[in-house]
């Protein structure tokens, strides 16, 4: 078993790690970081548990620490839910201290020598961590895109390999993605907000160095474009997206691409049966009766109509966040970087 | 006054036009027509009022007739809010009998000779009464179009100057535009389901008509192609519209066109202020604080930027539905077709 | 291995019956009816599988029957998922015919020599099924109650010794209760309706004779009164109820008996670990948070105040429906009436 | 003209306020005070307009000011909008300027000479701005009742000549009640929250006030006891409140009192023509459809039936917060107190 812990583990996505870590069986959730004024007491006296999983009580009694590098020095592995603030440097001096760093959150994204890995995407971009070690770091960050980018960037990889140049990709995403707190319900309640602060910028970058190419060394951005409108709509979780690519297949060869799309995984114990999803109905994927396929890590298309447009959906707090980092984390076990 | 009826007058769009029209300047509301199941009643007792707004009291006693061409006889104008199967063959016949129909059925919106109008947009498309006159009808057929196509419309009206050809479109629109029973709560509740029947289709083709160049016969439609991708989301009015277009001006100059943008009409009792209103805040137009501009009639646009991407809203059963026909008769009669 | 079958088998509450049996360790599901439409059709191919929960693949290749006696002539329990009017003959009919029938329909509730059964509650009054094949019957028909009625109940099981004559219960109930078409979106949109039509009176009929005295061949009602308001709330899943009851004892006391109070059941297979569980912080329990307790089968009770007041919350469609179908088949199996 | 203004202009209460005030026939809206950030500024650059109601342009430019005694010097009235901890201490500083003072805020609405009013129920109470007078106050505190107060109290007026001890209140309240930000999306989407801090207790003794006899220099607290459960559903605006009463009188006589109900008020600008309206309808009132009634001031009842029980509605931030302010500034100014 290697040892875990959960940097931040107390908020809407940092429950969703103590959700998917509390029986893994690889991984030994050791250690739950959260504020000071938590550190000191046990995780269930002070999380305000709000997912409708039902809450793990085997983690009930762990005693939460503070968020320091020293509360996590036992560990072999973390994963962080650290707003970007907090996380920036954080998560630098605990990869420089030996341990590795799985984490959802953007600070170091688009730093050229971390990974920015979609585990059925692009698993080649983790000989970064290497890239990492040269330089003499004893841990390593690795970290999974922006929500609506994972949903993104996983609906196009049965096609990577068709030719195209621009992506126009819509958003409608869950209130679920700006955490407990982030969104009133006086704001959103029959209502869209058409804007949600950085998301557009994180799909138009995230999503080419995701499909960009590793050279040993580097990524060099995939060459085509992303153009995204993000809009907030009234649904717990679950982001929907509707596409426009301009492949230039028949709809029927893109359908074929996406039935016979194989994920590059096995044995990992979060990865779902099918990456990406091809639904049949014409009023489908739905969030609310999708988000859940594969224990929300399927990422759902559907409607794959002339233009060449389609829909795709998939769970921005599972498949999107925690449960992201968690599969990251699987490969690099499995890859025998830990 | 002008004697007019409402075909329909008990559904979600015919209960906003009896609110439009119950103390209306120029119309006399005197016919409300119905199914033979509350033809004979009072109005106030067979009509199940759903909207927010007052119940007009002084159409309370209005008796319901049925929906037949005998019922409207007495009328100089008619406005249907019928379902298509019924408005094909009835609003022919109304307008054979020399009664003037304006309609919100998309029975006849594509028929060459029917002009497809919105006020501001192309009024000029009238002249196609004169074609129907011509050919012998004593009153006329003019329709509007789809609710989501009204929004779009409108929307490109203040840079239908500047050069493009593809128009992308992603909707998220709102409950009330399927009628009071159209949608279950079940079905849209926490959900969104990305496919509308034949909405697509409509804002395809009807867009092209409505910016088409009439020659004085008939209407040549405007050239270039509309893809959209229909979304309804948990909203109870207001259609959002995420729109990319391929204008090559600079976004400063785009934005000067929309806050010009100048309406061509004047004095029409139910034409707002502003047809097209430009929002400045980042995080606007939202329906449920901006569907109501202009008492519901104004088209709210926001977020332009670079791409060319935008946001559209506009309130889908006044503007996009009852509010159109009405402001369209009101047009016609200050065109004198009356 | 016990044959089973699902009348109604593709409606909410028969989705849930198919959910909860397709791996069912003692149910072997082999019958699943429908309307005359579907049936010949694999279920698969006739359903519109509209739960989060995921579909059960194992079922889907299972030919759909019509729904007659003839259908079920060989299983040796069917689960009814009919409509009343439906109901009311065919159960009779097949219970007739020598097969047991668990009921979720409210035709045969009310019916002297029918038990009415919460497990935990009555169980004893499973002794009806001796009076009832005392008078010749093959069969036999056993019901659930009404969906707010099994939330009431449970709440009222715990402090059942105490002294009361007077029970308010204001609930606020789920959409899922009329069914997946039974409410439409812009009834409940933003707003409670403050009636469901019968659901008052099924509360105060129906707790009182499952909370009676059995005496070997009657059912003697409890003697208090449940006087109830209904409304209906925009949430998907889950009746809350606030409750006031007349007992003397003060609120420790009352907060007491519901820490300690114990289930009678063991080892059935669909039984929660709690079947009425006590939540302490004060503002539980919720519907979207705590309505899976126990795979859907616990009922939540909190707040409990001076007064006394306090507030219910069980899950309507699988406590309160399909669950609670189940779990008296599995008391009747236990029991060895099977 | 009465020159006014209006304390915390900028919340969801000072907004109600500013939109009611902008055209008043009797009040010159003349000063906005708000937190010592946005001093200084035009209103219109300030305020974050968040009503579906069109925003009062005619006060765009009215420059907000600190939130002072200061501020309101030249104001003969000001209206209320603040959090109790800092109304406590500023409206009596103000009264004691001198000023009058409309508050909507908890702090003083209990103090034995502070009149709590509702104009149609307790007109009579403002007598006790002679008892301030008395004590050589130069202004006044008058105060409104919390919001699902004023819409139980004024739902017990036409029933008040009836006997009764017992008032049982399961309320059903919406999120605008807690102000823009006060309920989290996540914490209220497809969920009830069956606690409003403080609420029950408000209910519970300012009924009690408001329906209590002054015999000249006191208030004498009704003789009979509200049991309230409060409860927060998703809804945007208006309190639904079921309510149990012990009347004898049998449901037809009740329903008499409730249709034959006059409010005792008269040429005031902002009384609705029904201050409490009778709905025969079986399932109404509806937040929706109802809290609009009268502009927002009428309080709508129906389902009245044996128990004795109904079902109350009002709009929380009209009539039951700054609606009931300005109605309060018109009794007193026609009762001539200013």
């Amino acid at each position: 078993m290697i040892n875990v812990g959960v940097l931040g583990a107390t908020g809407a996505v940092g429950q969703r790690f103590v959700q998917l870590l509390a029986d893994h069986p690889w991984f030994n959730l050791q250690t739950l970081t959260a504020s000071e004024r938590s550190a000191g007491k046990p995780y269930g006296k002070v999380v305000n548990w709000r997912l409708d999983a039902p809450y793990p009580d085997n983690v009930s009694d762990l005693v939460v620490t503070p968020t320091t590098v020293e509360s996590v020095k036992d560990c072999d592995l973390v994963f962080s839910a650290l707003p970007a603030d907090v996380a920036t440097s954080l998560e630098t001096e605990i990869a420089d201290a030996g341990i590795g760093v799985c984490s959802n959150a953007r600070s170091h994204r688009m730093d050229p020598e971390v990974p920015l890995v979609i585990p059925e995407v692009n698993p080649d971009h983790l000989g970064l961590i290497d890239v990492q070690r040269d330089r003499g770091r004893g841990g390593f960050i690795v970290t999974n895109p922006n929500c609506s980018t994972i949903v993104l960037a996983l609906a196009l990889a049965p096609i990577r390999s068709f030719e195209f140049h621009d992506v126009r990709a819509a958003t409608m995403q869950a209130i679920s993605g700006a955490g407990f707190a982030g969104v009133s319900a006086m704001d959103i309640y029959d209502n869209v907000i058409p804007y949600i602060g950085s998301e557009e910028e994180k799909m138009e970058t995230e999503t080419l160095k995701i499909m960009g190419k590793f050279n040993g060394s580097e990524v060099i951005p995939a060459p085509f474009r992303v153009s995204a409108s993000c809009h907030r709509v009234p649904v717990i979780d679950g982001h929907t997206i509707a596409v426009w690519i301009d492949v230039k297949e028949p709809v029927d060869e893109v359908k074929k691409a996406y039935a016979n799309f194989k994920s590059p995984l096995s044995n990992l114990p979060l990865q779902p049966a099918k990456a990406v999803e091809l639904l049949d109905q014409s009023d489908r994927p739905q969030p609310r009766l999708d988000r859940n396929r594969g224990r929300g890590m399927t990422v759902s298309v559907g409607r794959i109509r002339e233009g060449l447009r389609f829909v795709a959906l998939g769970h921005n707090t599972i498949r999107g966040a925690a449960g992201a980092s968690v599969l990251n984390a699987e490969l690099i076990c499995s890859k025998k970087y830990l």
